[in-house]
């Protein structure tokens, strides 16, 4: 049963050996009057592609599952509700497929909060079927979750804007981004990097605190103003009470000395994680929390709203995010999720898109 | 040496008798221009007196010590740079005593974060003077940090609110509680009924979330809305996405589940900390705020606007703290700080204060 009652995709098939993918069909959601089908021409590669299929997050994974949810290609066909988007547009989707759009959450556009949200992988949807990500010749998706990428951004370069991007820039919007802030970008990777890129964009004052000094460059580059290496000794003391608000990429929080941080902290700031480690955070004091009387917390992905603007925030400003390719194959995929698990100086710099679509899957449009 | 000089108070001596006070006279720091003098009539008996002299959050412990941070007592001379207060008035001191009221936290009203503050009790004074608390005969503090008590408030009802209720009103009103704000208050004790009575002032819809289900005639009468039981099977449930934010008075926090917490809070809310247990907190995932995108947080007493504020509403809406009073005394302080000790069914319900200060020390102006 070829498209449109399946899609043919790398897919992951045993925990153990989570790197290994294989070629194979599976089946798609029953195609509904919302729901918008897209031929994929990109997928970034997402840290939360390897949690999930390295079993680090949970070992309860469905399989086989096919992931990738940094997806934009080409529009081939819309159910008969969908408005904004037509067949022959160039659309994108993210790490979010469904919600049920009339809760509270929903109501108030954090749909991305929604108790019955279906992730983009690994989620049954009412029928049974389970979601499919886009490693993938295809994907289908409600119109809510489908974006228009905006002309000027290069498709390989934007895919990884659907789920680092957004998840870095939903935080750095809610908590106020803007000149006359100074925040923090705790860990240069996909997430770090993009955290830099929009925080700089909204005019904030933007310093990145990395235990790597080689990234001290980069960093620059990307537009921080300034770089501290958190390996230096007493390295937040000249920090005291300097950021608005620090959003940590790393998934490393559970080795961090997180007092240190959050004495870097204004009075009421927040210490925002988007990067999830697979071990619980260390234990702390609530006294710890008193010095600057600060805040932790996190946040999933980021709504509809923010996604379009986003969007539009990059192309306006030809924000270009650092994107390695790679050809989408069996080998290509297990290269990629391997070079993020070990990450170091063979990682990413600073996303993986895996493209060449076309090759692995034919011509679909 | 008696007074100005010195003070006499009810000192700890050694913590391994912690609770076991002695009458005795201790140096005051030198007078300066910006000081008050204040003949103390009442001392509130604070959970932050306990685990100060018991060793729970320290037991680097300068000794001996008089604690005692809840202080009301007529003033009896003041400094040539004092500028609201004079003598003949009823004024208080709270947890702190000084701060340095130049750098970047007290230029942003937010003194009560200084890294130069020096607390009531068990701080060297920059002359190495140690700062005794209001178990005592007098206490001499920096203008700044002492405050007229305005008519309509009773001492001894009012002396609790210098740092149990301000530690309470300070986030309570930077959250924003107010009319059609949902808010909950978890634990019922010195700091909790607090949280009720500004909660309800401020016009909040308020909920106690407590693990004593004796508690709830209290909470109601205290002017809850609502009470939940935490014993109860998947408490949490029913409460999914119900309060803008969650003052937690509790310091039992280290053996609770905060997921269920963080579940019951808006998207973007926080659960805020203000009792402190001796243990850390428990080692939660990075993703369990990911739910609800939700804070966690603390909070250091309260700045003086805050202090100034909480008095005037609590005069103006004659709201009346829950006080059993205690004849100050070596026996007096003795069964004071055991009880809150011990807590339970012989615990405050829901602050001591100590009062016959005139028995004590005798008649000071």
């Amino acid at each position: 049963m070829p498209y449109p009652e399946t899609a043919t995709g790398f897919q992951v098939t045993d925990l153990k050996n989570w790197s290994t993918f294989t070629k194979q069909e599976f089946k798609l959601k029953p195609f509904e009057d919302d729901d918008i089908d897209i031929a994929i021409d990109a997928c970034g590669v997402c840290a939360s592609d390897v949690h999930t299929i390295s079993g680090g997050w949970s070992e309860d994974v469905p399989l086989p599952l096919c992931v990738g949810h940094e997806v934009i290609g080409r529009v081939i066909k819309v159910g008969k509700n969908v408005k904004d988007i037509k067949v022959g547009d160039r659309a994108g989707v993210g790490a979010q497929v469904g919600a049920d759009l009339t809760c509270g959450q929903c109501k108030q556009q954090n749909e991305n909060y929604c108790p019955n949200q279906i992730d983009t992988y690994g989620a049954p949807y009412p029928d049974g079927t389970l979601s499919q990500g886009g490693y993938a010749s295809h994907i289908r998706a409600h119109q809510y979750f489908t974006f228009k990428i905006p002309d000027g951004l290069d498709t390989n370069l934007a895919a990884p804007m659907l789920c680092a991007g957004l998840t870095t820039y939903s935080p750095i919007k809610r908590l106020g981004a803007a000149p006359g802030k100074n925040i923090a970008i705790v860990g240069l990777g996909g997430l770090g990097h993009f955290g830099v890129l929009w925080g700089v964009a909204l005019g904030a004052d933007v310093t990145v605190l990395s235990h790597s000094p080689s990234k001290k460059d980069d960093a620059l580059k990307l537009g921080a103003k300034h770089f501290v290496c958190t390996k230096d000794k007493d390295w937040a003391k000249p920090l005291a009470f300097s950021f608005d608000f620090i959003i940590n990429s790393a998934d490393a929080t559970d080795k961090f000395n997180l007092p240190d941080y959050f004495s870097t902290l204004k009075v009421g700031g927040s210490f925002h994680m988007v990067g999830f480690p697979d071990n619980p955070l260390p234990a702390i004091q609530a006294q710890a929390f008193a010095g600057t009387g600060n805040y932790m917390g996190a946040s999933h992905i980021g709504n509809h709203q923010e996604m379009v603007e986003m969007l539009q925030l990059a192309a306006d400003q030809k924000i270009k995010s650092w994107v390695q390719e790679i050809k989408i194959s069996e080998a290509g995929c297990k290269e990629a999720v391997e070079k993020v698990y070990n990450g170091g100086e063979n990682g990413p710099r600073y996303r993986y898109t895996l493209t060449g679509f076309d090759e692995a899957f034919g011509k679909r449009y």
